[in-house]
């Protein structure tokens, strides 16, 4: 009903939701679903393939992939893995589809977006952290100084935020892709949903890169294909909602709950005879101003943070260095 | 109207102003209020004298100020010295009270409660960080060491939350207290707020300790003089406001507004002929449960708390360090 | 030959060294050693019997454990566990011997001594924050919460060091044994050693607790069954060389080469003609009196002691969650 | 004596001074030095004037400041701050110099070089935090909106160090230097001294920028003019001194008193009638080898560190924020 009311979702999936609960077909969208009952891990693949598509959606066109897992999170080493390993073979796809032709001796760039201080932001830097860095001993050492028959150039850099440096995050990057010259860019980022539920049980990998208004911090400016020079592949994890996003939703179910209430069933009779202009206009004055600039993150935002960036930089540790997934 | 909803607050000052709102008067509780316009700096004053008085607040006896102030959070040096001198001076009101006929030589364990891994939970731990601790001196090179006529002994502990240390803080702090017997505990916490008008902004200076339920993380016992065996004063910031709350908040509004709306003024003559129980039970199951487990803060929480807790720790120095509040 | 110039070192095995290479026996003191070569472990252990064996050795009677690997340190997960599973072994090994009689439900406190602000002395820190506490767990839903037949009660403390609390760490953890009981405590500290070559590739296992003056920082007292009232088992690792140490040694070299060398063998013939105490009055003056407060440690210290952290915390995890020794 | 055994200083003023006790003259290089005794002040001007000059001191051509003062890292917000006046003052003199003609609207690039996980080396990532970044304000809106008449543009970056990268710090700087158009860049880095006494209270500053082999890390290549396209002024603080240069020292003295010895006089004839690249050779096999990769630093470096990382961010805020500094 609050439809036009911009809720704030990084997430390809759930903007594809907001059509599909109203059965709005949007074409050149695709949404595909599988669910692994054993490994509790559900992976949506939506595909934007046209400029229309891109339009309605709000995102540019390309290929977003996301894993579900209740187990995203837990302090199990071997849940972890299981699902770093997925995360692995997912990544390879677009990776490979972006540079086709090149399956050797790839030189990729990680770059841990976001602020370290704010703990829900920190998902980038720890990912960054916990790398195994490689570019300098192949360039030092040679190419089979890794010991392993492909040796791909890894680095990563930490940009920080833009009230950190005076910069923006992707005029840092640019300049250290143009030096450097990678093949392909990994950007990692913490990012807003729409839907609480998804807070640290969800990993977005799309080949679009990173977008402005991503999770807490403010990137003005995106890192894809055409700000870089190179193809990017952008990997997002849900730590906060918009503080403003949850008044939202909760006053969206009020006023459903209002329509179809028994015991306040005169209530529901008045506000179906208004139209959904009159009541948008009317919700969103309640929506206090000084929300914006809030999010909201669960308690032990700490240890998701740490788990989950623990798991990406294994499935990227286990993608370059220690090849398991085999075409 | 939603009064039942429990709505958690750490402040005095918030849950005096529920009643003020609704003209109930409070026997046993009183408040004043002063506005130094200069330093744009109101002190509210919470006495709650009786048992009647602290049982309708929901907080013990004693004496809770309250500063506010919009520069609390600024970056700007002599702001903050000047709301560290006023805290330094409400802080020595609430000492001297608390164990008069002792005025040297005061020996006093600062507490730095809370998480400092998550970024509006880290206050406390941030306090205790940047305060200078005397204790060891004193004890090895006797009470001129510091070369001061006073010598109080300064010692500091951060000891961590339950979910970093298996026990509670109190069980901790307690151990500490009777090992090294200080004269006074003072407990440093981030409190939740009620309102998110207040973050950032506020510090409540308490004679009473600190109790349960404050703040992002949970300690389940408090730190009283009952406890602990010696008096404690409260230093609390609010950082930030429980998700329901926010929620709660809007909806409260949102049904004030229906009740006085031209437009929805049907559904405003509907609502009025419920009752507040009724209102109430249907509002309660609106309130997402997992919202519950959720915190609401700013996304500059980083400068914000680095900022606060260095004038909390500056008052403290001043205070026991290099006292310029004289008598 | 310079034997009176006190040197410093916290490993049993290291003095006894001292009197191998005097071939002086001494009474009281047993010294065996293993090699396991596939493993590339080294186990060393000393056994100080009699009050004579304790004065001799300056250290007290018990048993030091010290286990060398060059592998210690390396980046390498499938080693660490394998180190991780001997630690865990020789651990068990003094926890049952001086906590006989009780095999089930042990509460453990793990104290992580050291500055977490100097990177050679924050192995106890780090350790201390990658363990699994269980004890608040298993204090509130029981002692089957762990899902576990046994159900022990592992607690942590990291109590930060007098520079910045004011306290001794002694008397920080004095307080919470009292205060919370454990059975036993595990105290991880930071350790000097005497040979650089030991360095980051050596674990000391004591059952005679942490003694003042070792590592980077100052522990002026003790922490022993006998201060504590509970056992105390050291885990101690080397990080750094007392500066005066690598001048002291390098200077015995250089005096025994002189009375051994061609080409300056009239030098020799002169130095020989001196006493010892001569000649060590004569370079007790050489080194420079600032070299005292002064450590030498690796460049890499901040890899290594991460890594060697992460093998502790999961020996002590392996120990008490997981039990893969079985007797 | 030793003269040949290459002892790693990145002071000019120590390298200046090894020629100075052997009464040497190095054309084209000037040594000035003033004394502030109340400011307990030293300033040391070595300016190298020629390519000769250049050669015999191992560093480039151009101008180093040397401060030295006791109170460098002393706890005293009012000393810290007479000698950030000083540095600022010192600075300006070396960026007009070298941005002549521009005096406006400067655009500075400040870089925090070393690694932030090992205290010693945490200084240049220490002084980025806590600098005043103020491109993106200007950028965003306007010259006029800071409040000043000058809006000189600030940004920072900390590139982290190679075994985290992956990359050269050079790279990263040069590619953010292309891309961000500074100036000049500001780059402050921890330096290794030769002389112990120097630690943590010195200061160079040099409009010569960055060069190979300093300090904790390793940079290979270096951030110059000529590398970085743009001024580049490196402000370095001697937090270690290389173990083997300590070593190397005290053997020195000890030679040196055995010359002179009274007790040992027929150890010092014998000494003395071997030349000085006997001598040489006959130490330099003394000197281990597993000394490389290991520095000296005292034990309280973590506050030395952080006082001092203060005070030059004081120095860079008072030149370009709120300019105390006037022709």
């Amino acid at each position: 009903m609050l439809r036009n009311y911009s809720v704030r979702t990084d997430l390809a999936l759930e903007e594809k939701e907001r059509f599909e609960s109203d059965n709005v077909e949007i074409s050149g969208v695709v949404l595909e679903e599988e669910y692994d009952e054993e490994k509790e891990l559900k992976v949506s693949r939506v595909e934007i393939r046209t400029e229309n598509g891109a339009k309605a959606m709000g995102k540019p066109a390309g290929t977003y992939l996301t894993l579900e897992s209740p187990n995203l999170a837990l302090p199990d080493e071997d849940l972890q893995m299981g699902i770093a390993t997925e995360l692995c073979r997912y990544m390879k796809e677009l990776i490979d589809k972006n540079i086709s032709g090149k399956e050797k001796d790839i030189s990729i760039l990680v770059v841990g977006l976001g602020n370290r201080e704010v703990t829900p932001d920190a998902l980038g830097p720890y990912v960054a952290d916990h790398l195994t860095v490689t570019r300098h001993i192949v360039k030092e050492y040679g190419k089979y100084a890794m010991g392993e028959e492909q040796s791909h150039l890894i680095s990563a850099i930490v940009p920080g935020v833009t009230g950190q440096t005076g910069m923006e995050s992707a005029e840092i990057v640019r300049g250290i892709v143009r030096e450097t010259n990678p093949d392909i860019v990994i950007a990692v980022d913490a990012l807003a949903a729409r839907n609480s539920r998804r807070l640290n049980r969800t990993v977005q990998i799309a080949d679009t890169g990173i977008h402005p208004g991503s999770g807490v911090g403010n990137h003005r400016s995106g890192m894809t294909k055409e700000s870089l020079g190179v193809p990017v592949i952008g990997i997002g994890v849900p730590t906060v909602v918009d503080a403003a996003t949850i008044v939202n939703d909760t006053m969206e179910n009020f006023i459903r709950a209002l329509e179809s209430s028994d015991a306040l069933k005169g209530v529901g009779e008045v506000l179906r005879s208004y139209n959904t202009g009159e009541k948008y206009e009317f919700v969103k004055e309640l929506i206090a101003p000084h929300l914006n600039g809030m999010f909201v993150t669960p308690k032990d935002i700490d240890e998701m943070v740490h788990h989950i960036s623990h798991t990406i930089s294994e499935a990227v540790n286990m993608l370059f260095i220690s090849p398991v997934i085999q075409d």
